[in-house]
Formats: C-alpha cells, structure tokens, sequence
C-alpha cells in the first residue's frame, strides 16, 4: 500500500480551508484522527484538511472548487460505515467533508407527518425529535448515536425495522443535494406521490456520496405505537423459521415489525460476553428467533397476536419454545441478546463478514451451503449466520476456529468471501444486502454485475460528475 | 396540429416489420385505429407500423435497428395512459411498439412471494395469479382489466391502496430493461435488500418509456387478507376529514387501506348517473369518506377497528354520520360509489382536469383555494375534487357550468390549469401526482421544476438514449 503523501498544493488547501474559515478546518494529525480510521480499522487514511462546513453554501463552494481545480473530495457522515467509503485514500490526495455541523432540524410539521433535517444530524436526534412530538422514526441501527442520516441514506441503510417500514429509501420524501459541480438541487418535497419527471431522489440514496453530496432531506415519520411487544423462540431450523415467518407475516401484515433469526453459537457468546444477558428459555436450542410486534391500538392486541403466532407455530411443529415479553425490561432484555450479537464476535478472535441477501425462500438452503463450504475450507471454523430473516438477509459472520491465530485466519478472508459470493451468486442474491460497497467491495462488483449493468452506473456517475472529484474510487 | 405524414421510408419500415414477422405488424389503418388513440380523446397519432413482439430479444433488436437509423419509437402498454405519452406523434414519423404479446407469468415463487411477468400481462392477470395461489397483489386501478404491468411500472402508477402498499415503484423488486440502445439489462432480482451500487430500476419506473422499455418485472406478493372491511362517512369538510385520517392512521397504521375523500356534488353525480348506486347514509353530507380496513386475521378484528376509528371521530365531533358495510356486496356497493366517479362525470358535459398532491395538511387550503379561483374564473362551474386523501392526492376536475357550451368551457383547460398550478406551487406540491409527464403536461414542466432539475433529468435521457430515439418529446 503507497503510504506516501500527495497532499494537494497548500495554495490550494487554504483556498478550501478559507470557505470554512480556520476554525473548522481540521489540519492537525492528531485532531484528524477519529476521521481517518473506522471503527473496524480495515481503512487508515491520510488527508491535507478534514472541513467541517457550516451551510449548504459552504458545501456546494468546496465542491465548485473541486471539480474546478479537480481535487478529489470524501464526504463523511458520522464514520460509522463499514466499507470504508467515507475514508480518504492513505496517500492523501483527497480532501474530507465532514457534514457534523449541518445538524438542524428545518422544520417538524406535524399535519403532514414529516421532518426535515440536515444531512449531519445523528439518527438518535431525529428519533427524540419524533418522539418529542408524539411520533416515530423507524430507522434503528445499532450506530444510532454516532451515525448521521446523510449517511444512512447515502448507504440506504437498513437495520431491524425494515421488515415492515422499509430501508432508509422507503423512509425518504425528498432531498437536498450538492452535485459534484457545485450546483445545489433543492428537492426538499413532501410529497407522497408525485409523477413529474424522474425520480432524482433515488439516485443519490445508496449511492455512498458518488453521485452528490446530500446536506437535508424530508423523512416521513409514523404514529409513535401504543405497543411493540416481543417474543424469543427456540426452533430447530432456519426452515422452521421461515414456515413461522410465513404464519406471522400472515397473520400480522405489517405489523410484524421484527423478525430475527439467531443461531446457537451466537446466544452463547452473547450469554458469555455480555453483561446481564439470560437466556429466556428453558433450554438451548441450534436456532432462535426473535419476533416483534407493533399495535397501534394497544399492548394487548400485539400480544394477543403474538400468542396466536405462536399457538399455530406450535401447533405446526415448528416451535420448540417461545417467551412472550412480560414487560418492557423483559422486551429490552430479549433485544439485548440480538443486539449484541455484533459487538460479542469480537471478543472470539478473528470473524470473516459477509453481509448478503438472497431471496427469503432460499435462506435455508443458502445457509446449509455456506455453511458446509467454510467448514470444509477452515475446520474449526465457527459459522455465526444471524439477521433479518424477513429481509432474506444474513450477516453470515464466521468466527475462527478455537485457539487459532487470528491474522493467520483473517488472510483467508478474500477467499472465504469469494466461495461464499458465489454460492449467494447461485441464488441470485446480493454480496452487500446492506453496508454497500465502498472500496471493500469494489473489486467483487464485476464479478457479480454483468458489464452493461456497472456501464449504465458509469454512464450516470459521468454524467453527473464529469470531472470524477466525488468519492472518486468508491463502488465504482 | 401539423397532420401530413411523414411515415419513415418503406424500406426501413420494412426491415422493422421483418422482426416481429408481418403477422405481427399492424400497418393497415384500421387495425391501428385502437392504438392511436386514447379514450379522453386528447391524443390521435398516426404510425407507419404498429409492432406487437413477442420476445425480448424481438423488442431489443427493434431498438438495435431504431437506434441505428435514428428511428423515434413509442413503447405502448395497455393504452390506458392519460397523458399522451403512449399515442404516436400525428405526423407518423413514430413506430409503435406493443408490449401485449408479452404477457406470460414467467414464474410465481410462493416461499419468496413473488412474480415474475412480462410487461404485456395485465394487472387483472396478476391479480388472480396472486389469487389462484392465496396471494395478494394490491396495486388497484379502475383501469386493471387493460392497463399492463410495463404501463404500471413506467408510470409509477397509484390508485385506491398507495396508503398501505405504495405506488407501484414500492411493489417491484426487479426489472428486465431494453436500453434505447438495444442492450437487455437483467435486472430481474427477487431481493428485499441488495445495496450493491445504484439502485437502476428506479431510473426507470416512472420514466414513461423514455430510457428504456421494461419487458418483464419481479413484483411482491402480499399474504391474501382475511378481510376487508369498509365504512362509509358523512362530514362538514376536508378540515374534519384530515383529523379523522390521523385517528384512523394512529389506530390501525398500515391496515388502513384506504382513505379516500369525496364531494356531496360527486355523490350526486353518482347517484343520478350509475345504475344501482344508492348513498349509505340517511341524509346528504358536504363530504365523504370511504374507509378500508384490511385485517390478516379476522373480519370481526377489520370491523372493530373501523368501529373504534368511527366511535373517536364521532366522539371528537369530526363524522356526522358513518356506516359500516354488513356483507361483502355492501362493501363492494360502497366501493362502487367512489370508482364511478371518474366515469360518471363525462355525463355531466366538459371536464377540465388537475391531478395534483400536496403535503397532506395543506388539501383543506388547497381545496378552499382552488374552488374560490376556478369559481371566480368561470362563475357556475362545478369542482368536484376527490381521490386519495392519504396520500395528499386530490384529482380536482371541474364540470362545466350547467348549460354551458362544452367547447367553449373546455378552451379555458390551459388558463384554468395554470391558475390551478399556481396554487399547487404555493404549497410545493405536484402537477402530477399520479398520471404523469407525457405530452400532456411536458410544456407545464419548466414552469414547475427548476432548470437544475431538467438538466438533470436531460443528462440522465443523454447518458441512456444518445440518439434520442425513445419515445422523444415525453416528459423533456
């Protein structure tokens, strides 16, 4: 890796710095830090000035500079991605935008159910913002209190909601945005339908700022529910699991607003790692699932749903223990067990990612494939596939064998992610479900999307940034 | 209106009529008749050729030789669109492509809950292929039993049950594409989660034919409700409709299936011109309501939902009066009442027509606003503005005069348009809300977008149609 420096000419770093202003332009090494590394330290980067832009105008200045002087420009949202789009390169040539300081919320209007925030604005706020008025924001990441919704929508982010609200697209009526040429396109609508045109909007959600840098965007918000109450199985498949997903998308349409599928190993790192964690069943079992309920009426009608989920699961053969949550300490305490399922596999060793999906009714065969092919490639090697089930997708996390060494295990991650690529390959499904692809990925794209596919990106990403000075090298 | 003819040289015709076989080309004048007109009479075009292909490949290498020799092609669904942008130029210079050949179900997939069909099917087909197999397809037109899924997805269609399900962009997973170029893209993913780069199908749904022709799509299946329930409400105003859609929304969230608003004037309408109407309720009311609760589990849960909705609006002084259907065929009497509406308005002579949203808070101003401006333009005309309440989405036609000269009231289309848009502008909301661009609304469109937002759409058109080719003059 080249770690030598290409800073920008300094005339031409303090022609950017002086749109800031000084103060919040981030010069030194040390103070630069917490934007130049993630936090899972696959990317390091290096960069001339991190600026921290107090206005749209701001924005849209330095990158009429950019695309002027052809400087290359990183956007960053809270740091919390995971494919490392948000870093710059390690030999410096790029310049960061970080968009923390345009976190206002413009406006809350509450007849129209809507918000309108700015792009730096964490996730959380936007979430105490709803909560304030007596609404919700269904976007739930593990990351809410650092990740910002620029970022979010950005990465199209999911999370554990999306099974019945959407992704971060689903959530989004409109956008402002930067074009790579310094042109602010206002399209901050509220609109629910609105057939005039294409729609732009879609294009910059989950383009990981290549196409546009987003400063504010209209979210819709829902009624805040009366009662969102949970329950955690035990099973003995992920095809059990799919079967009960069927009776309970049934039974509770869109009030199903959880449906998430753990594995043995899973609960048991967590039982081990995690403080005040308990496993609310009886016994162990090799699969669980966690379901949660959303009424907008009241605790007992979510409840009355989920016992008669589970009656007919029961009856199904398909469950071997449920608990239904008697209280909301009960219902954060199941949540906790799914909720550090993440963080926990770091205390294993090394684990090989993969975020995939593929379509729902393959799930099984999918992970028994898997499955299988790291056991044969790595023995020893400790399979941890959890996720959203109900959005056929699966972190399928695989930790190294006991006692092995870590960084002789994590070389093989290339050509773990390559055979696990290709069996998601086969069921058509998608090597980034979620986190998108950054650089991470980049490399894997020609081999899952036909070359007319990554042409048509290409001819787009010309079109709107023909200087290449957006996140140049991300994705594409 | 230029009507000479200017059909492409016969030989080129020729060679486009070669593709599909000349069983399969419709070139006699009288056979063309249904295709070169739509049923609000506002578009008649001529064509040297009316192709019907029956493959992908067929409609791939009609655009292969159309791009080569710069050949203007109209893609044509069901030819229920109401904006012109199906019905050939009058000149004759377009040839048309008709996509109703391809109308197979490639694949219905249960476990994923998802179908694969052709363009060419109708919405009718999709819904009882979802049905023969207890499944749910919910995107719901007065125009179903013609209008095709490729017209559906390229106009972004709407209809009665956007407030749950969405447009028909939230129901499509994937999509296979015809570039204007000739290129097949197969985009035809089943996945609820793929963030693998930019999300392309988007560009298409809802660019009316104009960067590319959709030949086959993957839609969501939904579980089959158990019940649909219906309630049908009398009101003072538009104010009181819009607190009871926040009670019915906070109530029963995403079983609220439809919200739909309507006029005293229309239920008269309705009633003097649609045999078998009757008006559920004992007296007229300024306005109605119509109601639609789904439920997964029960009719008995769908009704009492709809019953405590009515008990908080009528306890909040929001409803005078509130009937909830007692069989299915009262049910589909009341529905009948909101879907003869567009129909029975013919009967009362001219039309002049504006299908526009707004933020949903704004619609009482809006409709106070718009009924004050189009009655102080032509004293004596009749408003009858109604649709989708929910989705801020007001179809707001306008009747005659009674007595009035058809021609001459229709002549003021234009001028009471722009005063109508005007308003529409005010509240940042759209012209289009559910039919789209075409022809019809193409010179409207500077005057309501910015010229950022049209360069944007016309380097996107460049980048995927260099030579122009697809459907020209629709939308830019």
């Amino acid at each position: 890796m080249d770690t030598h420096t290409h800073f920008p000419d300094p005339d031409l770093v303090a022609r950017f710095v002086a749109i800031v202003g000084e103060r919040y332009a981030v010069t030194d090494p040390d103070d630069q830090a917490p934007y130049l590394k993630e936090w899972r330290d696959l990317f390091t980067g290096r960069t001339a000035a991190v600026l921290r832009p107090g206005t749209t105008q701001e924005v849209a200045d330095i990158l009429t500079l950019a695309n002027e002087t052809g400087t290359a420009i990183v956007p960053q949202g809270g740091n919390t991605g995971l494919v490392g789009a948000q870093i710059p390169d390690p030999d410096g040539h790029e310049i960061v935008i970080s968009l923390g300081r345009l976190d206002r919320v413009r406006e809350v209007d509450l007849d129209s159910s809507t918000i309108t925030v700015e792009a730096g604005a964490t996730l959380e706020k936007v979430h105490e913002e709803a909560k304030a008025v007596g609404r919700y924001f269904p976007l739930t990441l593990a990351s809410q209190g650092s990740c910002q919704i620029g970022g979010n929508l950005s990465s199209n982010a999911g999370g554990t909601a999306v099974l019945a609200y959407g992704n971060a697209r689903a959530l989004c009526l409109g956008l402002e945005v930067i074009l790579p040429t310094g042109e602010i396109w206002n399209g901050l609508r509220k609109l629910h339908k609105d057939n005039t045109g294409y729609d732009l909007k879609q294009l910059f959600i989950g383009a990981e700022g290549t196409l546009g840098i987003i400063t504010a965007a209209v979210l819709k918000l829902e009624p805040e529910p009366k009662a969102q109450e949970v329950a955690f199985a035990g099973l003995a498949s992920p095809k059990d699991a799919l079967d009960l997903l069927a009776i309970a998308k049934a039974r509770a349409g869109g009030q199903l607003t959880a449906f998430e599928l753990m594995p043995r190993i899973g609960l048991q790192y967590v039982l081990r790692h995690q403080p005040g964690s308990r496993l609310p069943l009886e016994d162990e079992h090799d699969w669980y699932v966690l379901t949660e309920i959303t009424s907008g009426r009241s605790s007992q009608e979510a409840r009355t749903l989920l016992e008669e989920i589970y009656t007919e699961g029961f009856e199904a053969g398909l469950v071997e223990d449920a608990a239904i949550a008697q209280s909301l300490d009960q219902s954060a305490a199941f949540w906790l067990l799914r909720h550090s399922l993440s963080e926990v596999q770091k205390q294993e060793g090394g684990s090989i990612k993969h975020d995939v999906s593929v379509p729902v009714a393959r799930i099984p065969q999918f992970l028994e494939e898997a499955t299988a092919k790291v056991t044969e490639m790595v023995p020893g090697c400790r399979p941890v596939p959890f996720g959203h089930m109900g959005d056929g997708n699966i972190h399928f996390n695989v930790s190294q064998p006991v006692g092995a060494d870590k960084e002789t295990y994590l070389a093989l991650w290339d050509e773990m992610n390559a055979a696990v690529h290709a069996i998601v390959a086969s069921y058509e499904g998608s090597i980034s479900a979620e986190h998108g692809i950054g650089r991470l990925k980049r490399d894997l794209l020609p081999g899952v999307k036909s070359a007319l596919e990554l042409d048509m990106m290409r001819r787009i990403k010309a079109s709107f940034d023909p200087n290449g000075i957006l996140n140049p090298g991300r994705i594409l």
